[in-house]
């Protein structure tokens, strides 16, 4: 977690604020400031873990006292009834930042979750990449993204600064693929590459010609992507195919088949449900 | 909007700087300055609208001179196809923000959506409150709690900081009851009241001898929720009763017909799905 | 002091800014980098000390090798000559951080000092509390606060967030106290009571009808605050009440006994007068 | 104002954070969004106006709406009843931001009317200044320093950084008054004057003698005062003398007739009391 | 300049809180508030300006009722004695703004007048770009990358995040060129080019056989530079060549004459001089 | 570099925005998180080194775990082939820290290396002072002045705020040097000095009836700086000259001899060229 933290930290500014606010008034008035306490984070179903950085960063935030012992490792598949990690500390800290925890864990292990579940639908074709989009949790991107990567799948361009996407918009307003393609040749700077969406077959065949490092086929029936991936790859030179359009896990290996470097499915961060999680805690001191 | 704009300001610093970053580099290099457009921005499902404060602020904070025209107000229950705004200006500024603009407006509409539809389980109860939780998106809790409001739910407390309510942990604690409620009465500022978690009949006792103003009946049948209705009925004062744990749309109604006055539903912002709009896009003026 | 710290250093930062800004051109002329004193912080009178986590966060936010320890505790009555804490360490920090320090601790502690004086005449009316306003130091609420509670008083609500506090204005815009409680118990969320400032008898009789939780009565003479509590506590349920109006020590027992849950007493936090504090610095080592 | 205003935003933002948080919950409920007010800042006493500026700044930050209207300038004289600004505007914003507002201008114009009633007392020494100190309230000095010239002073140093004032502990650590200007001047740049704290006569004379740009005469009697004034009158170069240490009222006639070029007096900022201000307030229209 | 404002404006921040702190004692001493001026900005010597934008934005920062007319436009090459701007309103904030101001557009001209003096060397060779590197002023990338583009240079990736450059210590760590090559095709994302810094032919080989999407030939002589080239056109695929090293006026054209597609210049940031420019200033109303 | 952390941190802050963002994503790619190296900075000329406090800083900032282990102090002159300091730590971190660490030494180093040549100059003038002006770089006047300092240099003014320079345009306004120079007496407070910018004899003598404590000799040929000198010094007062105006290494001897207490230099923070370090990396750990 370490590489993203100062966002992280801001992220988290934000929540504690939102949340504790100048005070936990039930915790700081029940809760002796002494009383100390052991929390098992217990998973409640399977899963990939993702968040356990996360997990620590947000109660050290609170109490730098605490102590997080992780258990398995981000990445990792667990069962149910996994102690995932074992919390340790002062229990208001504990209590005051339990929420906060739980529910980035959740929501973070919940896209590694889906994002492996999606994955192995491209058993079969290794050489197809899973690809996040920009369709994150604002504020959460940085995290969004590396659980995609904990549960398997390959990140598309972090942002709008590096990647150029060429999309319809952007088309109708420079009058065509070609100007478009164009225009970002010429002010890009030398190592980003230039990826053009189109829909059908002429589009196909403009982005080809005007050198597109990238084609994006976007909402594709199967026989077109198939024509277009045939067209693309007798273009003589190397063209990262890229599918997107609803996918779901029934469809990747079937466009996957179809020959395409990579499938983009927003739902990994956009519609990841939340896996479960529940704090068993247990008081092993009080004044 | 306006009333939670510093926060908001702060939550789209985030979104902006992992999204935008120094620059769109696809938009400013195929996009001339001078170009302009409309984009109307289209309902493509029935919904209840709710965030268009948010979208203006959006596009404004990318380009102020960008206007947001709305057409339907916050709240407003809409059918596929309507336009809910139009957004005109400098076609560079659109489509930067667009993204992050849709992605926030989908999320808030879910979830005033969502609040609708559990609310209509209500329409035979209308004395008992549809609350929400803390179980919001890290970083959105006072859109998100707009949002709750706006499709006809009662928030909760906004954070720890604004209402006291005594966990089956913090009783681990204090060792019973009791001592938690008498802890809370001692420090509590005398605006606060003390709403305390019971699992069971004892519990409800419990809080009620020990002066609770407030009693969540956490997780319990309906049966034992019946009881104790009827059991806090009888205490002689103004108890407050909240129902919580699992809640779905079938069960509020039957919830609701037990007698309890509120029933707190973490899914009305946890496991709200985005709706989906669109963004019809029109090129007004290109140099 | 850890409670409060995240605001806490932004105050501090504001503080340094201000007083120190780029450099203490004095010190860093006039004392060697690596001279080092004691300090000795001594009460030039008897007092109610409070501030010395402060002290010590204000001594290490601009050096972290000064060390502080604490001969007393916040909250503790010390007489003349005492010295509450030795402050040791680069006699450059200690130099530079002095005023800020002391300024803080000797505000603090006089706030401390003033609330404990004035419990005193609630000696024999425990039940009444000792109450704070919202007439604070803009940037030190919670650190007043927390001396208010360290001197023996009871904090009322934080802010405007925390608490329903219905006021003259407010009434006057709603039309009635009747209308402007309605509206209040619409809204609000449950865990939060309503109180309503009353100046008369027929005030009083309209918040009891209307359901106030507590009722400030406010500015009223005795004899129609001993009617008022008369008529309140024969309303069949549980209202706080308190007073408030250039309360006086004297005045405090006078009204306490008249049967108040409650005095407010803007003069806590807004008329203490710092109690007087000394460093007696020595060098202990010089290059 | 502006000439503050990035600092005074930045303690603004603390004091809203502390006392509005999220959002006034009793305002938000009671007053409608479209009911309006004006409120006539009303003078309580006879006093120094100071701090008109601010009052606007903290209304306009709630409501850029609101509209302050100035009826006397900073720094005038008025007397009791004198309307001194009337705000005008959305009745949410003038009741929200009302406590602030007050407590500023209250400190402010008591600093301003304090200054302005110990400067009579120089009446007769019209070359002598009456100066702060810098024992300012935690992140109000711009502000405080200004109500001091308001009220006819004139200011110190702003802080450690722009101006040298050589401490009985600083001459400690130096070992002599000589070594401690010596090291002083070698480092300091060219446009600061060096002023040195003396207790005695051999302090004076140490001070002329090692080239002092100022000497400040620290809890002198009158005669050695007058003895100070006189050796330092007769150095042959212009130094400025600084007598300080518990001046009164009546005191600071008694000092400047002996001569010295300004009086010091931390109790302008330190000890002021707040004057007192009301609000009328009276709805204009409501929905 | 409305591109990077955020980025500026945080500059800005640190340049005013360095250069002007709580105030600009001269100016506020005397100049009178109402007294008003224009100001020329001046070019003193034949350069490319870029700036203009900055120039406003330093001055409105400061007041923003001061007026800034541009004359010419960013990227315009002018001669000794051109008004570039002419600056008016309150001449107190136009003096404290004035030195800020100058600098940076003094520093920024510079920059764009030696691009543009180094593109002349590839007068014959429209087809190579001249780059720019990372060797910027710390928090002014953006300003110095735009003044580039100003001056006819193109940019090289932004920083860090927006490109990959193996460079020696990278394929140190690694082993082997491709090793490192292998490495970064694995994890990055696909609109990511990859290049490859290499010394000798050797390297040249190993990076085309690695599949290196561009290759830097890093202080090369002319000879070995010559064959790389040969080697690199022959390798069938399109391969950007950068050719980086001490880069010279006399020698951009040689190099460029090899057939590279870019030579990288650290010198256009690095060591470009300010141009001079000065402020005529004239009052144009004083009270 | 402990005394200016501070502001050092919010210009790093911006520094790694700009250069590092989300990611440096060649070395995250290319280099095992657990691979460590050492790395020596070595000097690749002659030169006065300033700036390993900060050097220390930007690695520690980017990895905690970094060690930066000093050879020589700030200040030292060191030969060719000097190895200044060594970094030891996790091959990431240092990788990715480096160009900023190392543009940051080479510029303070230079500016530290060019202010002792200068100060050669005034060798048999030891009384005169070498001084550096308001001419720096944004956002590191207070590490330039300090790389100053370190070469031999004494400090002018930090900024606006801690010194009286009263300008050509000041006088202007104020319509008279006497006039400007009483303003500026009226207002400034008393451990100011204040100098005066002069351009002519007249000038002169001018600033010295109007009492000024500083004459600032602008732009004076020698003959005019020699009598100017001859004039002030009979003034019967302590009023320290200054001289300025395209001061070269030659000329500086010169004007020293005419006998001015200082002479500014723009160029040592304008003009001053980086010096040249290189990084010998070795791989001490890879898994």
């Amino acid at each position: 977690m370490e590489d993203f933290s100062p966002h992280l930290d801001a992220l988290l500014d934000l929540a504690f604020q939102e949340d504790v606010g100048h005070q936990d008034v039930t915790t700081d008035a029940v809760v002796p400031v002494d009383a100390r306490a052991d929390a098992r984070v217990m998973a409640k179903q399977p899963m990939v873990v993702f968040g356990l950085g996360v997990l620590s960063r947000v109660f050290q935030r609170v109490d730098d006292t605490i102590w997080v012992d992780r258990h398995v490792k981000d990445g990792d598949p667990v069962g149910v009834g996994t102690a995932v990690a074992t919390v340790k500390g002062p229990a208001r800290g504990i209590l005051t930042a339990e929420r906060l925890a739980l529910n980035l864990l959740m929501r973070l292990s919940g896209i590694a979750t889906l994002t492996r579940a999606m994955k192995t639908g491209l058993r079969d074709h290794p050489q197809c990449r899973l690809l996040d989009t920009r369709k994150t949790t604002s504020g959460m991107r940085a995290l969004e993204k590396a659980a995609v990567r904990a549960g398997g799948g390959t990140n598309h361009r972090t942002g709008l600064f590096d990647g150029i996407l060429i999309k319809d918009n952007h088309i109708a307003v420079a009058g065509s693929v070609t100007e478009a393609i164009n225009r970002a040749r010429k002010t890009a700077h030398h190592l980003l590459k230039i990826e053009c969406e189109v829909v059908d077959i002429q589009g196909v065949k403009d982005a080809i010609a005007a050198g597109a490092d990238a084609i994006l086929l976007d909402n594709m029936d199967d026989a077109t992507t198939a024509e277009s991936v045939k067209i693309i790859r007798a273009a003589g030179r190397a063209i990262f195919i890229e599918a997107s359009g609803n996918m779901t896990m029934q469809r990747i290996p079937k466009v996957a088949a179809l020959g395409v470097d990579g499938i983009s499915v927003g739902a990994l961060t956009h519609s990841a449900t939340s896996v479960d999680f529940s704090l068993e805690f247990s008081v092993s001191a009080t004044a």
